[in-house]
């Protein structure tokens, strides 16, 4: 076994499901304070998080690596044909929980650097580390706090990495330069309730909804956009009724979300939304959050490092993406920080019997340590 | 107290809830069988029935009064002004739960039955009692149930007085010559689960629902005629999602009720609305059931007489109605017999403090008589 593989098998090792790290860190800061970094940890609420910070030779940008610790619960573990926490490498593929989302990332964030400083102990700059134990679950006591705790010490990250599985099938094919922007909606519309058998007296609000609802459904909200797809609108939830087949309810309720792009801000999607409840006479309430604005890094330094560090790896023209669900992105980016996701190939993330190519960690330690190359 | 009051109080005495009868048809049958009425009990389940016929001196129609003994739930009885089951008059009203619905009517045709036997022993034709102690509830095992075994014994009702209260403002103003049918719905749209970050894997079966949804409930159905009000359709109860606010449902299900005229069938309402959630391209599966067939006693000589007893009691022009729910008039129409609905005001029936005028009993009373000596 490499040492990436051994790292990330140690770590999967670890039974690390959210918010606990289970000794995750602990064995990550030994080995990066062998290399002289410096470590804060900061636990907040139920979350350990830390911060760690190697000083180069002279002024330069601070580059962090963002990540991880805490995995997805495992279901059932007899689903799994390897033992969710006993990794093994079985026909070139490592298998575990947290092999792909993000223990395997983590290794060679590490490695990297391990590799790194020995070949360029005055490197320029600052390498740093910004991981957390709850990234899966709430997300309140994680990077958010890390980030917080950096403003108040003026700290400012120029470049920031995050590990999160952004391959879709050979590492390094994609990388996340952005991410959408997530709007809630929680809406509940009033009507009248009473007898089926009298509805001159009632009003049913699903009657209302109905053609409200097909036309929030059917809008088109923007067109995207060269980095962004367009913004797109979905229910998740709809309930209304009493449970009796002859009752017309009073109220009901639906829950929605935008995944939006840069064309159309939050406020501009919560303004259109009420324009069309309001056209079709509805009576409701609607409690609008927002859960990320989306970001972008467009171009400069640290699209350009990792773009070179992967093609002098693998060959490799890599695609830029902003697809998919949100991630902790969206707390670094606000700071001003350029921000790109790399990590290994998705397809098994969340999922039994998640695995890794073995090979692949290597390759995206090699990745990580020439952006290194590349921008310090 | 008048005899038709005092029965009534004795009967609302006696707390005979939803599908206990709780001894109203003892004091009934003990009133009925002295003035030559020969009895059947016709127990079934839970349920308490009797059929009880007086022959009279020759052929002649067979006039049957229909009612239940049993009463919906009060609720808390604290909430009740007078405790629901110890009967009292106030103010000229008689306040107890089913002093509306129904024994109030009970009372009245038991009362007005003595008065005319004592008056006409020697009556053409017959006259009959179907009673059931399960009208309010499922209604399985009452009147349907007495209906079928007329039908063994070869026994044909011509003409039936349903006691439900009929009447708006002043006892007598409206009388129902039939009710609209009921037909339910329950409808379950399927489209393929998936994230709201990636809809494009996914088929948000509330978005191909929506339009449907609104166009069923913008249809309309027919015009009424002069019987019956337009055909009314209305959703009771709509449920999707998960409750994950980010996860596109699988499926979403939808309980509705349609409310037909006789300008209407079934048939045509099942075959209609398929075609509206066939042109919206749903994918679904669609459960109709058929719960009660329209029915109308247009005129002929039970309306002629209604109409005509309440004139010579009241004076008023009564108006034919058949508005509002089913009742068990539904079950004995099908066989051929004229159907008319005639009783007390119904504004509090189902209600705390049910109540009716007390005088109103008596004019109820008169009016049942009036129609025997029409008929008979
Ligand atoms: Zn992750
Ligand atoms: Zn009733």
């Amino acid at each position: 076994m490499t040492p990436t593989q051994q790292l990330a098998c140690d770590l999967i090792r670890l039974r690390s499901v959210t918010p606990e790290d289970a000794g995750c860190m602990p064995l990550m800061i030994e080995r990066l304070e062998k290399i002289g970094f410096e470590t804060t940890m900061l636990r907040r609420g139920d979350t350990d998080n830390f911060w760690a910070v190697r000083n180069g030779k002279n002024e330069g940008p601070l580059f962090a690596f963002a990540g991880h610790t805490d995995v997805v619960p495992t279901g059932p573990e007899e689903n799994w044909q390897h033992p969710p926490f006993e990794p093994v490498i079985e026909d070139g593929y490592l298998y575990g929980r947290g092999a792909a989302d993000m223990k395997g990332s983590l290794a060679a964030m590490v490695v990297a650097c391990e590799e790194f400083v020995a070949a360029h102990p005055e490197h320029s700059g600052r390498i740093a580390f910004l991981i957390t134990s709850d990234e899966e679950g709430p997300a309140h006591n994680g990077t958010v706090k890390v980030v917080e705790w950096l403003e108040e010490q003026g700290e400012k990250i120029d470049c920031c990495l995050v590990g999160e599985p952004s391959s879709t099938e050979r590492v390094g094919d994609v990388i996340k330069n952005g991410r959408r922007g997530s709007l809630g909606l929680e809406l509940t519309v009033f009507g009248v309730q009473g007898h089926v058998a009298y509805p001159h007296l009632a009003e049913n609000p699903i009657h209302t909804l109905a053609p409200a609802l097909a036309e929030l459904a059917a809008e088109e909200w923007d067109k995207g956009n060269d980095f962004f797809p367009a913004t797109s609108f979905q229910v998740s939830n709809i309930n209304g009724g009493t449970g009796a087949t002859n009752v017309i309810p009073g109220d009901v309720k639906v829950v929605c979300n935008w995944r939006f792009s840069t064309e159309t801000t939050a406020a501009q999607l919560e303004q259109r939304a009420r324009k069309i409840l309001d056209k079709h006479g509805l009576k409701y309430e609607a409690d609008f959050k927002l859960s990320g604005q989306p970001f972008l890094t467009a171009a400069g330094p640290l699209v350009e490092a990792a773009q070179a560090a992967i093609e002098s790896v693998t060959g490799l023209a890599t695609e830029l993406s902003t697809a998919g669900g949100t991630s902790d992105g969206r707390f670094i980016a606000p700071t001003g920080a350029q921000v790109v996701e790399l990590g290994p190939v998705n397809a098994t993330i969340h999922k039994v019997d998640e695995c890794v190519k073995a090979a692949d960690l290597d390759s995206l330690k090699d990745m990580y340590r020439e952006i290194l190359k590349r921008l310090l």
